[in-house]
C-alpha cells in the first residue's frame, strides 16, 4: 500500500539519492519545509476545515475546501501508482492569532502547516498563522500538496514559511486595451495562487478612461471606448472585494499629469497638446509630444486642473481602501506642455518645466496624503533628467518610488536618496516586451532581406523569459541597509500590444517567477541559482495553473517533464 | 438613407479625397476590385445561395449562409450610422465551371465577385469560379464584405481575384506538445478565412508520435504522450474532410530518417542512440547526439527499418489523399549514428555518413513516389553540410525541398539547382521564435543584471512580427525563370513553447500577413510596400477573426483603430 519510492517519483526532484529529503512540488517553495519520509495520506471526502470567524477567511476556506476535493490534479512528471494510506485525513484546523489585522503592505503573512504522517487514527492537519493572509497563504501550499483522483496529501510534511519581500504584483493596463472584470478576477486568483499579493491597476492612460468615477462621470462616458468597456462603481467594489478574498491589495493607478489625453475628451480645457499627432514631421525625437501614440498632459496652471483631480482622487480614495494610492508621474513630455500657449507665457518669463511639475506635484501630493495615503510616484518625478522636483518637495516618508528604467542603476539611486522602492526594471520584469513594433509605418519594415532584425521593433526586446525574471536580484549592488528600502517587485503588462486574448499567456508562468523570486528566493540553501530545479517544478505548477482555469503559457515540450534532466543545456 | 461619406468612413483607408474608389476590408485584399460608388445594401434574412451540388462546396455554401446571417460584425473603426439601403440582397448565385477539379498544388482558385449596387429590384450577386476551391474563396470574400446588425453588404463590388503564389500553408508541430483536433479544425478554419491552403502537419518527433497508424499501432500506443493524447484513424479523417471543406490540404509529415527519438519505444532495435543526453559533458557542440533533447534517428542500415517505415508510409498515404508527402530529412545528426555500434562498424569499413543517408533515401523515397505521391523534403537532404545526398539521387520531378535557413540565399541555391521551394524561413516565418530559451539550466541565466540579454537564449530570436513576415518577399534576388520554381511558403509554430493555450495567438494574424503577401502581395499598384495602410486593416480583421472565435493576438491598442493614421511611426 504505501510506498515511499513512488511517491517520491512523483515529488522529487533531486536525486533520490542525494538527499534525504524530497523537495515539495509547491510553488513558490516555503523557504523551510521538511519531508523527511515522503509518503501521502487519502483525503476524506468529508474533509472538515475548521476555522475562526473572519469574512475573507471564510471565503477561503470554502474556496479551498472545493478545490481541495475537486481539482484531481494529475502530475505530468513520470506517473506512478498512487499511494495511497488510510486512515484519510478528515480534519485541518485554523489557528489564527490576529484576526483583526488588515491586508495592508508588510502585514504578517507567515504561517506554519503540520500534516500529520499516515497511519494515525484522528490525524489532524493544522495551519497556524499571524493573520488570516497568512492563513490563507498556508491554505494554497496545503492544496498544492494535494493530487490524484481521489484526493490524496502528501504526509509527514512541515512547513513554516514567510516572505523575503512584503510587496509581490503585477500591474495590468486597462486603458489601452480593455479587459473584462472577468479577466481581472482570475488575474488576481491566480495571483493568489503565487501567493502574489499587490494587483496595480493602472486603470487609465491617454488611450481610454475606463473607470467611472460618480464626481466626474463624464471622464468616462467621454473618454472610455465605449460604454461596454468601462468599470463601474459596483465593477470596482467586486475586484476589491475579491482581492480581499484572496489576499490581494488592489492598489489604483490614476497616471498623471502625462498619459492623460483621455481626459480631454471631458475636459478639453485642461489637457495639454491633445489630439496632435504625437510625433510630428520635422521634430527632433526630444521634441515629440508624448512618449507613444495618444497625447495629452493636464496643464498643472490650470485651476479647473485641480478640481477635477480632486474629484477623481476622492473618488479612487473612496473605491479602493488600499492605502498605497499610485499617482503615476511618468514621462512628462517636453514638448507637449511646450505645445500648449498658457504655459508658453510661463515658461518665456523664465518658468520651467520643473518647476510647472512642481506646482503640479504640490498641489496634488498634500489632498493625497490628507486622505491617509502612501503616495506612489513612478521614479521619473525624481530622477527624469529634464522634468523633474526636488527632494525637498518629496518626502520619503509619503512617498515611495517605482523603478522601471537602467536595472539596478536606477533602484540603487533611489534608496540611496532615502526612497523606499518597488522595482519593475523593463529588462527584467516587462512582460509585454520581445512582440516587436506596434507603430504603423515604421521604415525598419521596408528593409531587404538580411537587414539586422534588432530587438524586431521592440524598445524593451528581448522578450523576458521566466529563467531572466526568475534569476534576477532586486536588490543587486545594494548595501545591507539600503536593500531594507527595497519593498519588493511588479511584473507589467503594459497592453499596447495585449488584451484578453493574451492575458493568461503573457502574464502565466512568468509572473510565477518573480513571485518564486520574491517570496522565498532565486537560491538554495547553498547560495546557488536554483533555476534549474525550478524548471521542473514550474512545469508541474504551470499544468496545474492550466487545469484551474488560466492559460498559462508552455515553458518546454510535455517529453520534458516526463523526462526530467533530459532537457537540460548541460547534463546535472 | 443612403450616405456615401458614412460608409466611406467604415470602409475606406485611403484618404477619401485621394481616390475615387475605396478600398475594402479584405484580407488579403483581392488582386483586383472595384468599389467606385461605395454604399451598402441589406441582405435579406431570406438570402438564397444557388450553387452546383458537389459535397465540399455545398457544405461550404451552407456555413457560409449561416455565418452571413448571423455574424453581425461590428467594425471597430469610427462608429457610423451603417447606410440601409433596399430593396435587399436575396439572392447569390455561384457558376462552376469544373466540379471535379480536385485540391491538389496549382488548383486554379481564382473567382470573380459582383455585388449590384444599391436600388435596383431583384438583384442578384453574383460568384463565378473555375473550381469549387475558387468559389470558396469567392465565398470568403463575399463574408468579409458583410457587417452589422441586420447585416448589410458593401454595394456596387465588384472582384476580380486569384492567388500569386499556389502554396500559402501553416504547420503545425503535434510532436513536442499535442494538440487536440479541436484545435487542429479551428486552426484550419481560420486558414481558411486567410485563403490559405495548406495545413503541413508535421505529426511526429523524437517528443511524441500521437498518430495511430493501423499497420503500426504500437508507434503511437508506447511513443504518443498517453492514450488521451493520440490521433486515431478516425480523427485524421475528420481532419482531412474538414480540410475539403474549407480548401485546405492536409499534407502530412512524418519526419525521418532524424527526429525519430519517439519511434524507439516500440522499436528500439531500429532506432540510433535513443534514450540518451542530447548533449553530453565534455563533447563539442558538432559531436552533440541531437539537435536537440529528444535523441534518436532510424538506423539506415537494420532491414526492420525499412519494414516499418513502408507501414508507416502506406498507412499515411492512404489517411491522406494529399499528393504532396512531407517525408522530412531535416537535421540528420552526425554523432547520434557515430554513437551506433552497427553504423560505427559501417564507418570504419570507409563508409560515410552521406552514404548512409543515401541509403536511406534510396531505401524509401521510390516507395513514396510508388505511391504517386511527391515528396516535400527539408532542404537539409540537399545542402547539409555535413551529411547530404547527391543530387542525382534526387530527382527534381518528384522532389519539393523546404526552405528553413539562411534566408533568400537557400531559396536561391535549391531553385537555381532546378528544384521547386516552399518557403519557411526561420529569420521571418517562424512563429515560436523570440520566447526565448526552453532548455533548462543554461548558465545565461546565471549572469549579473547588466550582461547583453541577446536574443533573450532564442536560437532564432528576436520574435518575427507581423510586418516583418508580411515585407518579406519570398523570391528575393531571384531571375524570374527562378522565381518560378518558387511554390510558395509556410509559417511555421513549432511547439518546443506551445501547446493549445497559446495557439491562436502565436499564429494569427502573423500567418495572415503572409497570407496577404503570398495571395496579392505586399505591394501596393504603384510598387510601394504597402504595410503602413495593411495596419488599419489586419487590426480590423484581427478583431473580426476574434469575434470568429480564434483568439488572434492585438496588434495595436483599440484607440489605434479608433483613430486611424494616428498611431503611425511617422506622419504620413
Amino acid at each position: 500500500m504505501f510506498s515511499p519510492i513512488l511517491s517520491l517519483l512523483l515529488f522529487s526532484i533531486l536525486p533520490i539519492s542525494s538527499s534525504t529529503q524530497s523537495t515539495i512540488n509547491v510553488w513558490p517553495i516555503p523557504t523551510t519545509f521538511s519531508w523527511p519520509h515522503p509518503h501521502s495520506i487519502l483525503i476524506s471526502p468529508l474533509l472538515t476545515i475548521s476555522s475562526p470567524k473572519q469574512t475573507y477567511l471564510t471565503s477561503a476556506v470554502n474556496r479551498y475546501r472545493r478545490q481541495i476535493l475537486t481539482e484531481k490534479h494529475q502530475p505530468r512528471a513520470p506517473h506512478v501508482i498512487n499511494p495511497t494510506f488510510t486512515p484519510s485525513l478528515g480534519t485541518l484546523t485554523l489557528t489564527v492569532y490576529d484576526l483583526q489585522a488588515p491586508l495592508h503592505h508588510g502585514v504578517n503573512e507567515s504561517y506554519t502547516l503540520s500534516i500529520p504522517a499516515g497511519g494515525r487514527t484522528a490525524a489532524v492537519a493544522k495551519i497556524t498563522a499571524e493573520t488570516v493572509w497568512g492563513a490563507m497563504r498556508g491554505l494554497e501550499t496545503f492544496s498544492q500538496l494535494v493530487w490524484g483522483d481521489p484526493p490524496r496529501i502528501a504526509a509527514g510534511v512541515f512547513v513554516s514559511d514567510a516572505p523575503v519581500f512584503a510587496h509581490r504584483g503585477v500591474l495590468l493596463d486597462t486603458s489601452r486595451n480593455f479587459y473584462e472584470v472577468e479577466d481581472i478576477l482570475r488575474l488576481i486568483g491566480a495571483m493568489s495562487w503565487n501567493k502574489m499579493n499587490v494587483f496595480h491597476w493602472h486603470i487609465t492612460d491617454s488611450q481610454s478612461f475606463p473607470i467611472v468615477l460618480p464626481s466626474e462621470p463624464d471622464l468616462a462616458k467621454k473618454g472610455s471606448y465605449g460604454a461596454e468597456m468601462e468599470y463601474s462603481v459596483e465593477d470596482v467594489k467586486r475586484v476589491v472585494e475579491f482581492g480581499l478574498e484572496h489576499g490581494v491589495r488592489v492598489m489604483p493607478e490614476i497616471d498623471m499629469p502625462a498619459h492623460t489625453g483621455s481626459w480631454a475628451e471631458a475636459y478639453p480645457e485642461i489637457v495639454s497638446c491633445a489630439h496632435m499627432f504625437w510625433w510630428p514631421a520635422g521634430y527632433a525625437w526630444a521634441d515629440r509630444l508624448a512618449a507613444e501614440p495618444g497625447t495629452g498632459q493636464l496643464n498643472p496652471l490650470k485651476p479647473k486642473t485641480y478640481e477635477v483631480i480632486k474629484n477623481v482622487i476622492k473618488d479612487v480614495a473612496t473605491m479602493f481602501p488600499e492605502p498605497f494610492y499610485h499617482a503615476g508621474n511618468d514621462e512628462v513630455t517636453p514638448g507637449c506642455w511646450k505645445a500648449d500657449p498658457s504655459i508658453q507665457t510661463f515658461l518665456a518669463n523664465n518658468g520651467t518645466l520643473s518647476q510647472l511639475l512642481e506646482i503640479f506635484v504640490n498641489s496634488t501630493l498634500p489632498y493625497i496624503v490628507s486622505l491617509n495615503r502612501t503616495v506612489v510616484y513612478w521614479e521619473d518625478v525624481f530622477l527624469d533628467a529634464d522634468v523633474n522636483v526636488r527632494a525637498s518637495l518629496l518626502p520619503p516618508e509619503n512617498i515611495i518610488l517605482q523603478t522601471w528604467n537602467n536595472g539596478p542603476s536606477n533602484t540603487k539611486k533611489i534608496v540611496s536618496s532615502g526612497y523606499r522602492a518597488i522595482v519593475s526594471s523593463y529588462d527584467f520584469y516587462y512582460l509585454d516586451c520581445g512582440h516587436g513594433e506596434w507603430l504603423g509605418n515604421n521604415t525598419l519594415y521596408e528593409q531587404p532581406p538580411g537587414t539586422d532584425q534588432g530587438d524586431g521593433g521592440s524598445w524593451c526586446g528581448p522578450f523576458k523569459t521566466w529563467q531572466l525574471i526568475y534569476n534576477y536580484d532586486i536588490t543587486y549592488g545594494l548595501s545591507e541597509e539600503e536593500a531594507k528600502l527595497v519593498l519588493g517587485g511588479e511584473v507589467a503588462l503594459w497592453s499596447e500590444q495585449a488584451d484578453p486574448t493574451v492575458l493568461d499567456s503573457r502574464i502565466w508562468p512568468r509572473a510565477s517567477a518573480m513571485a518564486e523570486a520574491l517570496w522565498s528566493g532565486n537560491r538554495d540553501e547553498t547560495g546557488k541559482k536554483r533555476y534549474p530545479e525550478a524548471t521542473d517544478r514550474l512545469n508541474e505548477w504551470r499544468h496545474r495553473m492550466v487545469s484551474r482555469g488560466v492559460r498559462a503559457e508552455p515553458i518546454q515540450p510535455l517529453w520534458c517533464e516526463k523526462n526530467p534532466g533530459m532537457c537540460n543545456a548541460q547534463p546535472i
